[in-house]
Order: structure tokens, then sequence, then C-alpha cells
């Protein structure tokens, strides 16, 4: 996907490079991309370096080609959506096409399987966005529900979305878990647990495992509205690129010739009063006049800071562990499931046995590859990990056999390939979609998740770091926005460098 | 402190060595010292290597040496008592004499400053264990502590000390954190903040920020009972080593010759499938037939593992933080404020401006030095860290005054000297006491604290992995031995290893 205009070394360089960068920017992943091409733009300046700890460009957007480059699919982020802007612009400029999740919310049924609906032995199939049975699903299940992500989306948005500690009951929030949360707020089991599958789903996390202020902030920059999180049609999962997501990323490289140095893994970052110095796992060393970090929370624990981080800084990254989701693609002959079992493709399960916890149709266009995206989630990504592949395929039909219709033996003979992405096991995510704080995090250690360092010589982006779609792509950017800003009056207190 | 008994080098050595060491020991601390103790009391192996990434031997046992020798104060972990007998044993085998720290509980009186009972306007001054004052401390106040504490011993009684999460209320406990524990648990006010009191100072960490769950397994392993931790006499705060408690890391390596290497921070363990190769951060590389690691939980994440850390084990370490303590020494001229103000030094203050939340007398032998040493915790530790030494003195100068009695003047004359030690700043700790767990770590990583890796090739020592007394000297005995005790059987099954 890369073309020979993008500056691409792997091998290792000499020892010490002697010029003098203006930014080292730490991490080619969309945030990092989208400093080095702000930084072009806005004529500060070309003078850039990006170190990329992988072979490849992109961080968590990660496309894998199929079918002799006939068909992609993202192993790692893939949804935009129109609450997005700042993307939609993006892939836009990039020419990039897109083409809509499929999601036939109002023609084909979606299957829940709840423990508080009566798990396996009721499934509850139901059309359109919101699921009503009155057997089970009654209007008080849906009064509560609707009541609670009323009032969850009033506390939201009194959280300041660029200062959360700011925020008047942030110490209340911050001291519960989402668990604890949830438990307060909602009356009826059903409701609760279409709650959890939101959190579970959205965050890659149980709600024991975060801070409720984090989660409210979250909303909070995803426009305060519960459905632009939750949603497929107009919301964070409406659409994705046709030749995968990573070609954003790859595409900002290549147009604006960044100049990206992968296998280059930074270990140390000295301050030296006047430059940083930057060195990497290989034994190459850079100057420059400011760094940018986009790398995750916990990787700056396995950097030699010199002088340390403050302190607030380093229990930042002590307490923001990673979500982990598992992505698995089932690709199928057929989309068998749709007409034969009037389905959409979509499970939501909360059922303790089952190992996947939602699961998308691919839909891909013109249905070039057929199949299931499922996501195993949290302590259950943790178990499935360690799992050998055909155990992995064998239990992922035997649960979409079961849920969405049809035998086992059905769907093993429609069966094709399976590849999954175990973003746990990756060298430099370990874990995904992003990170998330753990409770008393953001009371403690307030601005840490954003400010800059070194009397601004250093300077944080990546999703983790933005006030707007914390954890998504949309993020990224919002960073990389706030860093240039943050570097524009240095350039122009100095006089703009001149252009290479 | 180190007699030239032991073999420590702190230079470069030749990249490799051609030498196969039986255990590769990661740590020079209380449990990495006592590891090899083991090994070679049991006749195990005497072919071992500790590797030690600081320049001293102790971890985060430190002591410093004033007045030309003739005093010790511990910098770091200085309290053992009644019950934890593996350290006295150890201590006595050492030779190493003790003495009981300073606490006229009957006779002098302590003081408290509680929002709750009126902050600074209303320090309550109290003789005896428990503090009793009809107009705030009531019969109500006292029953409602009491009843919660037998309680919450009583839950803790339920978390088996070797597997935390297979208490039967384990995710219950491990959803909530101590803050929303103690909100549901207490009755009043006033005893809510006794409690906090003992959360603040026995983990050095905010209720908000912890596990209940955690919090539970730590009392249980203390023995199940709450006056184990925070009482004085008699219980964890029982004593002190006269010499300063790094003598006895120091005094085991000394007198079972260790074979310490300074300086030697390990970046990289590689799992070669007969035996482990360990490479450190000066390019020394050293091969085993097994590792035993003592270092903190978050450390391991700026370690390569090849192949990766399993899941559970690396989400146990980016969700297992660190406490923060500083502690800082005021030495005085005298003790004045034993007889002038009947006081024994100690405070327990929860007021928001006051810095420091716990005193005691530092009480030394004779007196040769006198001071109080304080504690500054959490969030406040954060914003202490930054504070220039001269403004760090004046504000604890002023809270003594207040709270002690006397005015700033004079406790100004007083003064003679500050020291403090930042934990939060130390590279291989950055933080202390000791590692808690966030919510939800234990339910879903499960053993992940202790469990041996890499086919029983890799084994988790340190006083986080421990079944007794988590955090103290003691866990790190714990620990040590179970360590040997997993070892034990392979080098019985393999025929034990000549002696060198």
């Amino acid at each position: 996907m890369l073309s020979s205009s993008v500056e691409i070394s792997s091998c290792a360089p000499t020892k010490k490079s002697h010029k003098l960068y203006d930014v080292v920017i730490i991490g080619a992943g969309m945030s990092g991309v989208n400093v080095g091409k702000l930084l072009k733009e806005k004529g500060l300046t070309e003078n850039v370096l990006i170190l990329e700890a992988n072979d490849y460009i992109g961080g968590r957007l990660r496309s894998k080609v199929l079918l002799n480059g006939k068909a992609t699919i993202d192993i790692g982020g893939q949804w935009i959506g129109p609450p997005q802007p700042k993307v939609l612009k993006l892939v836009k400029e990039l020419g990039l096409s897109t083409y809509p999740q499929y999601f036939e919310q109002e023609k084909r049924r979606s299957s829940l399987v709840f423990p508080s609906i009566g798990g396996k032995k009721h499934i509850l199939r139901y059309t359109g966005s919101i699921p009503s049975d009155p057997k089970n699903v009654t209007d008080e299940v849906l009064l509560d529900f609707d009541t609670c992500i009323r009032k969850i989306e009033r506390m939201a948005n009194t959280v300041p979305v660029d200062a959360p500690h700011e925020c008047d009951k942030a110490e209340e929030y911050d001291s519960q878990t989402v668990q604890t949360f949830m438990d307060n707020l909602f009356k009826t089991e059903i409701a609760k647990d279409f709650f959890k599958t939101f959190v579970v789903t959205v965050f890659a996390c149980q709600p024991y495992e975060m801070s409720a202020l984090f989660m409210l902030w979250y909303i909070a920059v995803a426009g305060g509205k519960f459905e632009n999180l939750m949603n497929v049609r107009d919301a964070a999962q409406d659409c994705k690129i046709y030749r995968g997501s990573q070609g954003i990323v790859t595409g900002v490289a290549e147009k604006f010739k960044l100049n990206v140095l992968l296998n280059h893994h930074v270990v140390k970052i000295k301050d030296e009063g006047s430059l940083m110095t930057v060195t990497c796992k290989n034994g190459a060393v850079f100057q420059s006049k400011y760094v940018v970090t986009t790398n995750l929370p916990w990787t700056h624990l396995g950097i030699e800071y010199d002088p340390p981080l403050p302190s607030a800084r380093h229990n930042f990254c002590q307490r923001t562990p990673m979500g982990y989701a598992i992505k698995c693609f089932m690709l199928f002959k057929e989309p068998f499931w749709r007409k034969k079992y009037d389905s959409n493709g979509f499970i939501l399960s909360l059922q303790p046995e089952d190992y996947i916890t939602l699961t998308y149709d691919v839909g891909y266009k013109d249905d070039i590859i057929c199949g299931i995206c499922g996501f195993v989630y949290a302590e259950k990504a943790c178990e499935f990990s360690t799992l050998p592949r055909e155990k992995k395929i064998d239990l992922l039909l035997k649960q979409y056999s079961e849920t969405l219709g049809g035998t086992y033996e059905e769907w093993k003979s429609q069966f094709v390939d399976y590849i999954d992405k175990d973003w746990g096991m990756e060298p430099y995510a370990r874990g995904s979609y992003g990170a998330v704080t753990a409770p008393g995090t953001l009371v403690k250690t307030k601005l840490a998740f954003r400010e800059p360092l070194y009397n601004r010589k250093l300077f944080i982006a990546g999703t983790e770091s933005a006030s707007r779609w914390i954890g998504y792509m949309e993020g990224a950017i919002d960073a990389a926005e706030r860093v240039v800003s943050e570097l524009t009056p240095l350039f122009e207190g100095q006089g703009r460098t001149s252009k290479l």
C-alpha cells in the first residue's frame, strides 16, 4: 500500500544523526502523520522525522489484502461516521472511497442473548434499533433504559472535554467504577444489560475495570450523545474505507512525503536543555528542538526519560491500561444467514459461555468476500488469546449456529477461512481499541494526559490525549491539531524555519 | 554497609557471558536475596546470579547514615512486628538489633485533624489507641467504626490468600473501589474518616484508586486482622532495625555470598526453549535454566519478552500501579514536642490543605537524632514532588506547629535538617510503598500475579506476588519461599546440580 514517494528506511542507520530536526514525532499512526501533515501545511516546518517502532505505518489502523488485492479487511480500527468531521474531511481530501457498514436494521433481524432475558433458551430476535418483546423487554425496561441514558447524557455534558477533572462532580464520578455507576442507576436488569453491552463493545472493557468519569468524558467528547457511540447508521459505525482504514495513514504519509523511519523503537528521551535527544533500541540517536509523542500511555513506562517524567504523568501512564478486543473474521462462501435465517449478522451476547460479544456482517462491497466479524473482549480475550486456531474456529461456528440459526454442520460446510487479530499480543499496543483510565486516575493526575513537558519541548498527541472522540481516528486528528497549535507560537516566536 | 565478601561488580562486563547459570534472579531486594539464600540453604544450587538495576542492594529498603555513622534512618521501608515471623526470624539469624517505634500511646497525646471533626479549628488531641471526645467522637461513631471493622474482617477472611479471584464474592468486591465500599458500609462520617486514614496510610493510595477486593485480600494476608496493619505496638509498625532495614538485605547477600551485579537493568528476556536468555541495557547477556523476577509489576511493561508475555500477565502489569508516599524527615535539636506540648509526635490529618497525612516521632535510640517523620501521599505527593526544598520545609514547619502546638518561629528555631525520599521519582520504583490493583484486575487476570510462565522456566517473586503480608518485607520473603518451593521439584527431577 506504500508508494515509493514515502521515504521509508528500515535498515539500521549510522549510530548518531548529525542533523538537528525541528520536530521528532514518535509513532506513525493516525495522530503522528497528522502532526507531520499540519506542520507542513501551516508552513511551520518540513524538518520533521517520524520514528515508528513497528515495521509498518498505521499503528492500530491495519488492513489486510485478500483475494489477490480484490478485497481488503481492516484487522484494526475500521469505522468512521458523520459525527466525525475531521476524519471525513481527511478521507475526502485523500480521495478515498467509503462504503456503508452492512446493517439492515429494519429489514432483517438482530439477535440478543442476555442472561436477564433468559440466555440461550430465549434468544431475542428483533428488527429496528430497539428490541421489543412484550414477554421480556417491557415498557418498564424501555422506559428505564431511556430515562437512564438521558441522565447519563446530562451528566456527560457537565464534563469539560479538555479538563475532565474540573467537572463539578469529578471526584464523585472518578471514585466509582462504571459497574457501581450502573448498579446505582438502572432499575431493571435488562436495561442494565443493554447498557453493559454498550460499555463492553465501545470500550473493550468490563464495566468493573473503568472509571465512571472516564466513561462520561468519553461520551462528552463524542458529542454528548449515547447514540453517536452506539449506533451504526449516522454514528460511529456508519461506514468503512473501501481499501482499508490503514490507507488514510499511509495516504497522508505519501501525500505529504513524510520522513518515516520504521523499526525505530524509542527507548530513551533526554532533555539536553536547548534540545532533545531521542535514542532508539537499535542504537540510532536523533536530536530535535521538539518531541511529539503519540505512543500509548503504558508504553511510556518502558522509555527512559532523563530527567524522569514528573510523577503525575508517570502515575497517569501507570493507571491508564488498554482495553482488549480480539477481532475475528469468519469468512463463508455466501452470506447465507441473511435470507435463510433472516439475520443481519448482528449479535450482542452477554452469555457467560459465549466468547463473542458483538458481531457484524462483513458486508463487503459487492459481497466479493462474505463473513461475520466478531469481537472477543476483556477477560474472555485473555483466555481466547491462548486457544489454538482450530478451537477458536470451532467455538465460533458453534456460537453463530446456535445464535443465528441453522446447524453447526451447515455453518461448517459454508466455512472458508478464519482470520483474527489479537491486539493484546501486539508488542506496542498490548490491547485495543484504546486506553481507559482506572478509577481515580483523572482526578489524581489532572492534565497529565495532554500537558506539554520539559519546558514545552515535549508534546503529547495520540487519540488518548484528545478532547474530541478519544480512542477514535477523529481523536487522533484532534490531538494532532492541538499539538500543532501548541507548537505554533514556538515556531512563530523564533521566526519560521526555512523549508528544506 | 557492604562488606567485601559480597561479589559486586558495577563495571560493564563482556557482552555475553559463556556461563550457564541455574537461576538468574532479577532484583536484589528483599525477595531476590531470599530466593538466592534459600536455593543455597536447601542445597538446590549455588550457581545463581542476581541482576540489580540500581547501584545498590536493597530495593525499596534503603538506609541513610547520619552523624558520621552514629545514626541510621530508613528512607524506605522500615517497620517490622510480631505478626511477621519470617522477617523476625531472619533479623535474628543475621544478628541485627531492633528498637521499638517511639509511640507513647498512654502517656502522651496523638493529634487528629479531620474535616468531619471540624478541621484545624478542632484538632482532636487524645491518649490511648482510640480517641474519644463526647462532643464529636460519640459512642455512635465508635460503635459504627467497630461494627464495620468486624464486618470487613469477616469479608477479608473469605478471600483465599493465594487465589483472591476464587473468593465467593470476588467479582462483587473487585467491581468496587474502596471508596464505594466505604460509602456503602459506614454510617457516620467520622468513622469513615478513620477508615480512610487506614487506607491512605497503609496503601499510600486514595480509596478511589484501589479495588475493594485488593484491600480485603491485603487484610487477609496480614492475618485477617485490621489491628495487625494499623496499630504500632505488637503490629506492623512495632519496631525498626537499629542500623537500618537495608541491612537485612545486604546482610543476606553477605552471609550467603550472593553473586550480585549492580547497574544491570534487564531489558529483554527470551525463552530459547531449553534455556532463558536475559539481556541488560548495558549490553550484558546471561543465560540460565530458570529466571526469577522480583521487579515491580509496571516495570515488566518495559521489558521485551520473547515470546511476548501472555495477555493475562500483561494485563495484570498494566493494571497494578504503585501507591505513592514521599517520606519526609524533619530533624530538630530536641524532641521538644514531647514534654512541652504533651505530644507523641503522631498526627493523622485528612485536612485538604495539609500535605502530611501521617507522622511519627523518629524516636531514635538514645535520641541521638530527634525528629518527626511525615508521609505525603497519592495526589498530594504528585504536587509535593514538584516543590522546591525550602517550600517543603516551610509547609511542614507550618503544619507541625499548627497541629502539635507552639509557633512557626519556635519550630523553625529548633529546625536542624530536612531529608526526604521521593519514591515516585525513583526510576525502578516510581512509587511506594508497593503496588495496588485497580478494580477488576484480580478477577480479570486471576493467578497472573504469581503463576510461573514459559513452561515453568520463569517464576514470579517479589512482595506483590505473596500470599502473606503483601507489600511488606514479610511478603517478600513469603514469595521467595513459594518460588523456591516451585523450583524444588525441577532441581530434584534432574538431580541436584553440583556445587560450584
